[in-house]
């Protein structure tokens, strides 16, 4: 059976990235970090994602980015997440970015891959609805397999370890009907910034799947402390 | 003053290195990591090195890849360093390879670049004279340069991080002359697989090492167990 590892952060995207794997037939081995986030919701969810699509050791990578400051998603660096207008967010960089995440995430899936002999690594990026990242962009995908293609001794060899990206062109909304067609739990996933026991319904990334699911007629499962007005499902 | 993240390991290389990033100007940060070596030698000889040259602090990033296996160079392996006989070192890709190493190096080193807003990220690899590693080859370095590039809000705002990799097209007889040039302190490298008090003298590293010494007609001011045939210098 091919392997694939898949990078599992608990959120809906990467939920969706590894049933999608699930389905392609690989056998998963399922990567999370633990880089000093504000809190560890999302790698509750994660754990639970993992534990229901494989039977492979599930590893939590700890990597400590955290000491070089530079995001607010950092736990050390407490401030408040804010709530940007919906038609704002994507505009700009926002203060969330982690300096260059996705490049350390994809280099240790990489030397991961490399080790189990996998011909594939599952990331969850998608440069439509985004927020703005550099790092979630097509172009730069492209030039990641470009540069792991030269990196590694399989490279060498000619066999290809893959980056796939199976949401890279596709809106919130598609991501949503695409994880209803697999039967995605999208309860047990968590987008939140904040850690709190319920979805705080304001920052970017509780805008961003609220507007999905709206768009996609769906209800979103999982409990918000409140819900912005465009977001009509009850 | 412009900033430069400077990979330290300890060995002669990325020491010849971080002198060349001092003599260029760069307020320098050392970034050593912690992957599972089988010793510490190297580290210590970083952390001299590392404090020879800035106050700025030296971070040892803690970076647990010998969880994935794959490379004799991790102490959870302990297999003997075999020697290789001279004329086939490099030919092919030795045990020693970890899966992607420099590939999470660089990226690791991208990320706190960024945070600091270096402009420059300094490697001690080299082409010439090398051990048969895929990524120290420079179309390698070339195509981690266009990823990084596209990865970062630095390179969205057209300011790069440059990767600089001064030793790249040097033989290890012209790092050697380079180093002695900028009275690098050889005696505080260590380059030797094993971790002994004294330097194997019959690992690849000792043997590219003296073999360098040699050919520069310089004496390596390290204490060897044993040294090959081939070094005559007294």
């Amino acid at each position: 059976m091919k392997k694939a590892v898949c990078l599992v952060s608990g959120g809906l995207d990467s939920t969706v990235t590894t049933y999608i794997a699930k389905k392609n037939n690989y056998d998963l081995f399922p990567l999370s970090f633990l880089y000093g986030q504000q809190h560890e919701k999302e790698l509750q969810s994660a754990r639970t994602i993992g534990s229901l699509l494989t039977e492979e050791e599930h590893i939590f990578f700890t990597l400590p980015l955290h000491q070089f400051g530079g995001s607010i998603l950092y736990k050390s660096e407490k401030p408040q997440i804010k709530s940007t207008p919906l038609d704002k967010i994507g505009t700009l960089i926002p203060p969330t970015y982690v300096p260059a995440r996705n490049t350390v995430f994809l280099s240790i899936a990489l030397s991961y891959a490399e080790s189990l002999d996998a011909g594939a690594i599952y990331i969850g990026v998608t440069a439509t609805d985004y927020s703005g990242y550099p790092d979630c962009r097509p172009e730069y995908i492209e030039a990641f397999q470009t540069m792991a293609d030269l990196a590694t001794k399989k490279g060498v060899e000619q066999k290809q370890i893959k980056i796939e990206t199976p949401l890279l062109y596709l809106t919130k909304k598609q991501i949503i009907i695409k994880g209803v067609e697999l039967n995605v739990p999208f309860e047990l996933t968590w987008s939140c910034y904040q850690g709190r026991t319920k979805a705080c319904g304001l920052c970017d990334s509780c805008q961003l799947r609220l507007k999905g699911f709206q768009e996609a007629g769906i209800r979103d499962p999982i409990e918000y402390e409140t819900t912005p007005d465009f977001y009509k499902i009850k």
